[in-house]
């Protein structure tokens, strides 16, 4: 006690000045460097400034300072289908070996064509009814392993990137931007949370606390003496359109002041977000580069972006432009 | 820009020098003042200890230093029965005059004459319907400030007390101690979710996103143009036994490396925290103090703790005493 004791001041005094010395210089760096210096880029700044600034009317303390992001489109890409369509096929296939009645039976056979759309044309709730079906009847920690291993291992057929690497990189700028700032981000996405969280802390720095999405059953049980919690086949939550503001409350208990979606899926929580007192930030990412990314809205299968699109300017939400806003798409390899 | 830049840093190291100055002593000083120096203060600092050590096989990285708390009977009292009851019965006195037929109909009868044994009696599943349906039928803001209001007002029988200050200090000062240390502290609770919400934060320093509790079905409506979430009269999840563990991996989704309850109803929570791999701290509280609290456990209504308290002597978890391991029991007035 008496070496720490007479040390500690002396060692913590000059850990604290080295913090600040090596903050200083990054203050004045540029925290958005992907983000092209346009109304989008502008509208985010003026909204973390006005928030943080203490003493004004508009001033937001800390814990109140929450951010939600759509997960598929908005932090990484979700094209020609949804990433975790893509992983479910896969478990699909790895499968049906075990499984030979799904080679005429709907919507595996579809699925194990790679003709998604055929599939979805029955109607969404089979296609996730299938994919909840792969994704179950084994435990939640073995299950995070393989999607773990999935979204590092396999690559996408466009981009030949693997998946967590499909990321926008603008996007990832704007998390730690936002967090430098004293705002708590979470993930508020229609996709299964547990997939979602086996990759966002390495790919966003969001812990799967911070992860809203769509789930399945539980079962907690005894294997033995060692208790293990199963996934049924079984829908549970669908956190999508109402259900983004529902599953807000839920998870998060608190109204965010900044919401990014890019499709009619987010409507509702970019409402939601809007409708409170004070500054709020409703953004919504445009899918505009078709050379670098992809270009779609109105009529997309995938994050199809049509009634928000008219509520965002009807509303005055900022609506980002990939093509003219960002810099880069995805982070340097 | 000339002047913050030619005046920021010396200002940024002054201000440190003086955080880093005030927060030596406060090291120095013993952060579990209310807890006698027996064998539950040891196991809990020897535990937090051996997590925070760097480079040994013990160390817990900061995103993995997850500690979950039982609310009732754990971190405030909850006899001669849980406060969210007497909320609730208050609620039905309140909204009586407007349903007669509660007079002649049960469980509403019994609790209008404040005879919860008798409500009880008929299945706690009844209780608990009564409950959500006087939780219901207004928006969660409406609802949070109902229960604001009611914690901070209301005094208990017969320690005249408002229920919020009916909190345990000494656990005040393991959830202060465990965040100093770097965990995340959350509530797991049977109890309503946007109840404990109403007051965790003021009481405990747990902010809403870190309260895991049973909770109601919602519906997002708008009323004009303005969005609504309305809290719908049925109960969506029960977060209690088996129940905690679901309620952990959804809204948590990491293993608790520490968990303290004082029930049956925390058992399979501190079996699961237990199980995990490296150092884990499982830990009871057991009400042994009839003259400072309450004395109760395998026989009471509320609170029982029977199978618990043999799984803990099985396996080594501490229980703590409060009558010999606690030199307080509530806040100083």
């Amino acid at each position: 006690m008496k070496f720490s004791r007479r040390f500690a001041r002396p060692f913590a005094m000059s850990l604290v000045a080295i913090v600040a010395f090596m903050a200083l210089p990054a203050a004045a760096q540029d925290p958005l460097p992907s983000w092209n210096d346009t109304a989008s880029k502008k509208a985010i700044v003026a909204f973390v400034s006005k928030v943080t600034k203490p003493g004004t009317p508009d001033f937001v303390p800390i814990s109140h300072r929450i951010a939600t992001f759509d997960n598929d489109g908005t932090l990484w890409a979700e094209q020609p289908i949804y990433f975790q369509f893509e992983f479910a096929i896969d478990r699909i296939k790895l499968l049906s070996a075990g499984h030979p009645e799904w080679k005429t039976q709907e919507p595996f056979a579809s699925l194990l064509e790679g003709d998604v759309q055929r599939a979805l044309a029955r109607g969404e709730q089979d296609v996730m009814d299938a994919i909840t079906s792969t994704h179950a009847g084994m435990t939640t920690e073995a299950f995070e392993r393989i999607a773990r291993d999935w979204v590092r291992t396999k690559r996408d057929a466009r981009f030949k990137r693997p998946y967590i690497s499909l990321v926008y990189q603008p996007m990832i700028e704007l998390l730690n931007y936002l967090r430098a700032n004293g705002f708590k981000t979470f993930i508020v996405s229609g996709g299964g949370v547990e997939f979602i969280r086996a990759f966002a802390e390495d790919a966003y720095g969001i812990p799967p606390e911070q992860v809203v999405g769509s789930s399945g059953r539980l079962k907690y049980q005894m294997r033995g003496d060692v208790p293990e919690l199963l996934k049924l086949p079984a829908v549970d939550f669908v956190n999508d359109k109402d259900g983004k503001v529902v599953g807000i409350q839920k998870f998060i208990g608190r109204r965010p002041i900044a919401a990014f979606g890019n499709s009619d899926g987010d409507l509702q929580m970019l409402e939601w977000t809007a409708a409170g007192k004070g500054p709020r930030l409703a953004m919504l990412i445009h899918h505009t580069d078709a050379t670098r990314e992809w270009a779609y809205d109105r009529d997309s299968h995938i994050g199809k972006l049509d009634k928000a699109l008219d509520a965002a300017k009807q509303k005055n939400w900022p609506v980002v432009s990939m093509k003219d806003d960002w810099n880069a798409i995805f982070p340097k390899q």
